[in-house]
């Protein structure tokens, strides 16, 4: 019954636009109730988007159950959980992204949606860097990068028609963010201003680089034996 | 008249809600005929942002004059299009964020008009990133940072009540994205794969860092000659 009237929403949707289309008109196209329609779908989005209020609540559990190590790592992970609902069902979700592209009604929908969880993950960041220097600032600006790489590799696995690894693909964008905002975070300049700084790390291309900071008034000595430091680990 | 126009929606998008009014109920408030609605704004949302079709276009034609230079300074300086707009008309702004937080409506077409940039700043990244690795992906991320972080420090401002220092609060949260993305934009990993690098920079307090950045497996009497010349600079 339930996949009956996603059917025929559908079809109503492309025929006559999302916002034209009534809950009276699935109903009549399904050859069912009213009822039975509201007993699968609290509203008409919902036959569009099912698992997104699921999906949102299960984001949430998950943030709160990760409070400490790595905030950005701890948001990409979150992230993914929107990846898996898309993934588990790929032939809805890939007809599902065709019909968005031509239904404006729909793209306004599923904008809203792609806010709120970039709202969820600013949140949480903006509570694990409460009292740092541009707390909200990065909270917000790591949220949106973190939405915008994870949509780039759905993206492309349902522009695929979902052959693609969609994981891979999100994975891959996402470590682009991690890498960029990692190293910020490790930047000497906010966790020790007097040092040098020297750390051994693994590039996108799997080549080990030494990575070393130091004011610039900082004795060459104390600078070398950091590299050094850095090259024996 | 135009005034008088836009006053007589924003009274009545608070009381019956942006969706439930109609122009003819924006006509009759204003004491006016329809036309002279039309004569002034093309259609309903336009009484609330008048000016995003100028500012989208304007932003263009910037774009496509700037096909040099640093690509994520030249989207930042684009983002501050939008921001100039903004903060010609500071009451009328303030007035528009407090009204578009209480009307879902508004909200929703407001985050269409931030998705328009968006594709508009990636669209200009996407092609100056046109076969570099990861283009399409960067493009994006990159984007989506920009206009979260102009959009914080446009919102401080307007949570202000238009009274703080608009352009330093964006500066500084454009400052951030361009300090995270040209640092690895100049990443010798994708610049010098097999040189070490390093180079002197100016921290986000003033105080001048040396950076460096080589193989694990560089010779370190050219790690420290890099380093010493970067000094020298």
């Amino acid at each position: 019954m339930r996949q009956v009237l996603a059917e025929a929403a559908f079809q109503l949707f492309v025929e006559r636009g999302y916002e034209e289309t009534t809950v009276d008109a699935i109903v009549a196209r399904a050859g069912v109730g009213r009822r039975s329609f509201f007993r699968y779908f609290p509203s008409k989005e919902d036959v569009v988007f099912p698992d997104h209020e699921g999906c949102l609540a299960e984001m949430t559990a998950f943030l709160a159950e990760n409070g400490g190590g790595d905030p950005v790592a701890t948001v990409c992970d979150a992230a993914r959980i929107v990846l898996r609902m898309y993934a588990a069902n790929p032939e809805f979700s890939v007809r599902r992204y065709r019909m968005t592209r031509e239904v404006p009604g729909l793209r306004t929908y599923e904008l809203s949606v792609v806010r709120r969880y970039e709202r969820t993950l600013a949140g949480y960041l903006r509570e694990r860097y409460t009292g740092e220097a541009d707390g909200d600032l990065r909270a917000e600006v790591i949220a949106a990068a973190v939405v915008a790489a994870h949509n780039n590799g759905l993206r492309a696995w349902l522009r695929s028609g979902g052959e693609s690894d969609a994981g891979a693909a999100v994975d891959h964008a996402l470590g682009l963010v991690r890498e960029v905002w990692s190293r910020r975070e490790r930047h000497p300049a906010a966790v020790a201003p007097q040092a040098a700084w020297a750390d051994s790390l693994t590039g996108d291309d799997g080549r080990e680089v030494i990575v070393m900071v130091a004011p610039k008034d900082a004795p060459l000595w104390r600078v070398v034996q950091r590299i050094e430091a850095a090259i024996g680990e």
